[in-house]
């Protein structure tokens, strides 16, 4: 039988690169020129217009018609992100605003391919470290055109591990994500790191430089392609909870083995986020 | 008057690079065909090997008796580091070891030269971003040839703020310090980062992708390099505590701007930390 969906991948790492190198322009001449304090409009600008590329690209190529496209931006905000069986598209055309706003070095383009609602393909490129992530069910997971896997540690007191901050200061949430990261670092683990950028998070568990990544609150499209990747890495994706990773819940546990995610998962104070399908 | 201190600079810049290099082979050909489990001595090894790189070149360049040195490996398991009013270099051969264990992305090679107490320049070499960052008493700080400044964002509530856990486990130190973290996010601000690297997180100030950055706990090879940069960049290096900054406190906080740095200081738990000259 062909490959169905090669020529969607190949294609999907072309226009990550494309889209990375616009997010490259755009620091380097707007946001360099501008005060730190007026850099918000022009991100927003930014994630408009590197969406555009991409999804216009991808209409072009394979028909408005034929696949759906889940997006941060354009798509998300008219209304709940509902997934179909049909090919569909889940793109965060810049992850790590908040990093692209302060020229903190981590900034990604997230592109993930899910049909029938199983995740196809996941392409994540570290536009600013100039690395491609790409990672294919069944084929395996690459940063450039090296294979890549989890690391071997299964030692949690030898472990990193990343939580993150949201971007979400109710008190209560705060305080959650605090006492957890403090529950995390008595058990102790090795360190706590972060990168402030989901997908590149997801990348660190999959090319072994940290041993779990977990976040209550990420959107489906900061996590979509990762998790292809990390599982193709050798990995697990789960829920904040262990059961079955739900691409829509908005929470997530990725980890080099199943043993370091649920000893992690036991630190992890729970809170409530409303799911990206809206559903209850 | 001639400058006495240019050949030093000059040689600090190379060296530097040289000794980055060095931990860059070392990552690829002794990590990665290690377990993961088993790199701690690995690691060990190539802190001790890069310091006798370049205190060896050092030495040969300027003459073991004219020169005092301190630095993380040799010296300062011989006892407490006391400063002198001679030349001293401080140096920390690689700083981020774990992040070098697991190959985080950000490990340097931190290099300052001392006067009479007082901080000629420092040198922050980033290995793996391959970012060399350079600062010279009244000369102005750079990244590569590209002259830095600090952010011009005065605003608390769009600022990132770096703060790391460290590596002590001591409960009460962690609780501290995961509370220090909760009060900062409740400001609020736009986020906290870490780079796992003392010398780095600097350097994120000193070319304005953060605003402020302090720990307690470093020492003065982590931040003697870096409190250059940042002052050059056009920022303020003090203590936890807004008192002027002292090399061997162990204490450190640095920003773009005293009034970001006074903001924070307002959140900070302070513990008590060794000094590292020894005296109380």
């Amino acid at each position: 039988m062909a490959d169905p969906w090669i020529e969607a991948y190949t294609f999907a790492v072309e226009i990550a690169k494309k889209a990375g190198a616009e997010i490259r322009k755009a620091s380097e001449s707007e946001i360099k020129i501008s005060t730190k304090s007026s850099t918000v409009d022009l991100v927003t600008a930014t994630d408009v217009r590197v969406e555009k590329i991409i999804i216009g690209a991808l209409k072009e190529k394979f028909g408005e018609d034929v696949h759906c496209f889940i997006g941060e931006e354009s798509i998300s905000k008219k209304g709940a992100c509902i997934l179909t069986d049909e090919p569909t598209w889940i793109i965060d055309p810049v992850d790590g605003t908040t990093n692209f706003v302060h020229g903190f070095p981590f900034v990604a383009v997230s592109i993930a391919f899910v049909v029938k609602k199983e995740l196809e393909f996941g392409v994540v490129y570290s536009c600013f470290e100039d690395k491609l992530y790409k990672g294919r069910k069944g084929q395996g997971a690459y940063c450039d055109e090296e294979s890549i896997q989890v690391s071997d540690n299964i030692d949690i007191n030898k472990s990193v591990i990343i939580s993150e901050f949201g971007t979400d200061r109710t008190p209560s949430k705060v305080k959650k994500i605090c006492s957890t990261m403090e529950r995390i670092l008595k058990i102790p683990v090795h360190g706590i790191r972060g990168t402030g950028t989901a997908a590149t998070n997801m990348c660190m568990v999959a090319c072994g430089a940290v041993e779990a990544f977990f976040e209550i609150g990420i959107h489906c499209w900061d996590v979509a392609a990762g998790a292809v990747i990390v599982q193709e890495a050798g990995g697990v994706v789960c829920d904040v909870d262990g059961g079955p990773f739900d691409l829509m819940s908005r929470r997530m546990m990725c980890a080099n083995h199943i043993d370091i995610a649920n000893r992690v998962i036991k630190e992890i104070e729970i809170f409530p986020s409303e799911r990206d399908d809206g559903q209850d």
